[in-house]
């Protein structure tokens, strides 16, 4: 997308440790209408797979899926990061390694809100290793319910997780691809399309 | 708000311990429709006060603030609950204890997204003891910006915070305010507005 493309390149920043911040904008400050154009696009991209759930991962990824549920006209269900009291009894859960925080760290999901009826597509705002990812499909798969794909808004196509997953046929779409970037000069290159 | 008070008598369930579940539809699974209905009236009870900012804490006020973000057409911006490597350097930083988790937590939020000439309306999707609020609070004075409020979706009126925050003249608007509950027979009263 090439309105994704040109905010990256305007307000996105490029730190050393292949760290891309998009923080003005997408993961920390976020801009309801850049959201409302990607949740948009993912429509365009999903619509035709009719999913009944959207599912995200705490904290990033809740505002584009939101948005998304809201065009979509279907609930957004998000897996959180840690148990807590208000989330007892019957959940699903798996595990992801994030390399972010150099740490393991349980997912969950409440069983009462997806099962074998459900088509559900991911929605997340980055996707690099694919960790998180694969978290959430694990989850999909606990539960019988139809994986329709995976919406990402930037994909860090140098770091292995997107080519994974599409070799395994997954239906994965990523607004914005960076094929390479580089901290000393600032530079951002992204893959065409 | 009559259409979210009948959505928490119709979905919502009072657990001991006074837990007011409303998992299926505000802060686990999330229905769009509503959330955006919450949003318009957010709109029209802080139109006047002209935020340049929402403010919320990760992460189930998320979907909320964005929702009411787009209405307003400004940025939305999240205080973080834990250091990522991903934001470092200068931030604004306060702690927060959680009843729920009972234990206390630091809060943070790059300095580069509120300065003292903004104009910030908090969101949040509950209210009880008042203590993220207070931490959010916390930061925006620290940043010297201007409080225009908070708008909640539901309060626990039964528990101090929002009588506190009221009394020193904030401008506190829950859309549901929980009179009294009761776990054994699963009533629910609503404060009269």
């Amino acid at each position: 997308m090439k309105f994704l493309e040109d905010r990256i390149l305007r307000d996105g920043k490029v730190k050393e440790g292949d760290i891309l911040k998009v923080d003005s904008f997408l993961n920390h400050q976020i801009d309801p209408e850049l959201i409302a154009k990607l949740a948009e696009e993912f429509y365009r991209q999903f619509s035709e797979d009719r999913p009944t759930k959207i599912l995200t991962i705490e904290a990033s990824g809740i505002a584009i899926a939101i948005e998304t549920a809201r065009v979509f006209g279907v609930p957004m269900i998000f897996a959180k990061k840690n148990q807590t009291k208000n989330i007892a009894g019957d959940v699903y859960t798996s595990k992801v390694m994030s390399y972010t925080h150099g740490r393991e760290y349980d997912i969950i999901l409440s069983r009462d809100f997806l099962t074998s009826d459900d088509r559900v597509l991911v929605i997340d705002d980055f996707l690099a290793n694919g960790a998180a990812l694969r978290g959430l499909i694990d989850i999909i798969r606990q539960s019988g319910a139809y994986l329709c794909g995976c919406g990402i808004a930037v994909e860090k196509g140098f770091q292995p997780g997107g080519r994974e997953l599409r070799s395994e046929g997954i239906k994965l779409k990523s607004l914005a691809i960076v094929e390479s970037m580089d901290a000393a000069t600032g530079s951002i290159t992204f893959r065409e399309e």
